[in-house]
């Protein structure tokens, strides 16, 4: 596996890169966003993994959250990978849907006809991804931390109950509380596992808690006026969930606030703060 | 005149907003955005304009600039205009090109047919909104600064130097120095106003200030690896018109930084604390 560089820009004295390669999890090129922070030039620097939402790319992070300025100073390497294989042979939703297929591939790995060919994002993030940027990349892999939005937010959450200890500190924004539970999850997991719902639990961050996984402690933001609130996000489930588990979670719910990358990028800095204590 | 509210998005514990009214400057429906701080609650605040350059929108500065964290704080509104007029018989360049027609207005008020019946962004960006902003929003008109990128970094040195005491403070990054000096310029000013380049004078800013216009001081920012440094852009001819009337003009040079957002976001926060010490 070789990485491509395949853009580059200088941004508070780092470098946001963008890179393309070939991937075995997905059978497709992948492409994903590094910023590389000053540090970098002197040594290896810890990873901040950023999920993103449905929808997104690895550039929605890259160009909206403004988080580079404050990686720049907390010396962070922020790695942004896109949210499902994309390209020739890739199948999307019949009807290009938003939350389904193409943009939208929920951190599992699919067992489903046609999905389970490409669709292996679990794979992909929480193995290959992760192999590739240590070996090509001034990063310090004894100091990792994972954060994301909505789906991405959710999928962070599943990833480091999956594998504790790998991570210092998790954080969300606005995650999806627990996809077993909600419209876009019912959905995607049906589609990508089938209906059996036993198959769903180990990408459910509430289940996942449920049958015995742990996190030391959670910060997630919520804003308090996102449309997805009530409908999707269900926070207060990922709430009762951590309550049960004796898990502390701080979560803030914030007035006014949307689902849009005005809110990340307000409350990002407290996520990379909180981020960089754990990784010191 | 009338504002239809858009969208708005809560930001920095301001507003985010996108307005859209019908212009009589350019006989379309025209849309820009505004950033209300938090200091905007309680009464007017000062205005800095931020015009943008070639293809964008009024979302671009707005989406990937982050400058509400520094407004925010220094209680600033931030409007940020659309480059041009658009919409149902707004004709665009023959070839779609990106530099000429939609997306690249370069703020003159066009002579030529067909450009003449909408592109109007001069009389837009200079007479029109202004007074709409003044009228509808809680802005103190007596405190403005004015800045941009490229396109709209030209654009804002040229309004500046046209209105002389209009704006207190007055910065750019990496603007055109001289259209009439080179290839998107030229092809913009032939195609707006026809070939007889004594019409260009006033929508050049190194001619406006040989013919006597004169701004109090300029705050601009290069990049040093900006593919259209030396193709375009020339600051050395803004240099030497700016040497030659003792207008005072710090030209930062900055190494690596190319033309992108990636460049304006590491530096925006210098120019908003520039432009509130001199609208204190």
């Amino acid at each position: 596996m070789t990485l491509e560089l395949i853009s580059q820009a200088r941004i508070f004295d780092g470098w946001q890169r963008t890179y393309s390669h070939q991937s075995a999890a997905t059978g497709t090129t992948m492409r994903f966003a590094a910023y590389l922070p000053p540090q970098a030039e002197a040594g290896p620097v810890p990873v901040l993994w950023f999920l993103s939402g449905l929808t997104c790319t690895e550039d929605n992070f890259t160009q909206k959250a403004g988080a580079q300025r404050v990686a720049a100073e907390l010396g962070l390497m922020l790695i942004a990978p896109d949210t499902s294989p994309r390209g020739p042979g890739v199948p999307d939703d019949a009807e290009n849907a938003y939350d389904f297929g193409l943009g939208a591939g929920f951190y599992v790995d699919a067992t489903t006809t046609p999905w389970s060919a490409h669709y292996r994002m679990r794979s992909y993030i929480e193995d290959e991804l992760p192999e590739l940027v240590g070996a090509s990349l001034p990063a310090d892999m004894t100091r990792q931390a994972i954060s994301g939005h909505s789906m991405g937010g959710h999928g962070a959450l599943t990833i480091a109950l999956r594998n504790p200890g790998r991570f210092r500190s998790v954080s969300a924004l606005a995650p999806i509380g627990s996809p077993m539970n909600c419209p876009w999850g019912e959905k995607a997991l049906t589609g990508y596992l089938g209906p059996d719902r036993a198959f769903w639990r180990e990408y459910d961050a509430c289940a996942l808690i449920a049958d015995g996984a742990r996190v030391p402690e959670l910060l997630v933001d919520q804003g308090a006026a996102d449309n997805f609130l009530t409908s999707q996000l269900k926070p207060e489930l990922l709430e009762k969930a951590c309550a049960d588990a004796a898990i502390p979670l701080t979560l803030r719910r914030q007035e006014g606030y949307d689902h849009s990358y005005f809110f990340i990028a307000s409350f990002i800095e407290d996520h990379l703060r909180y981020h960089a204590e754990a990784l010191r």
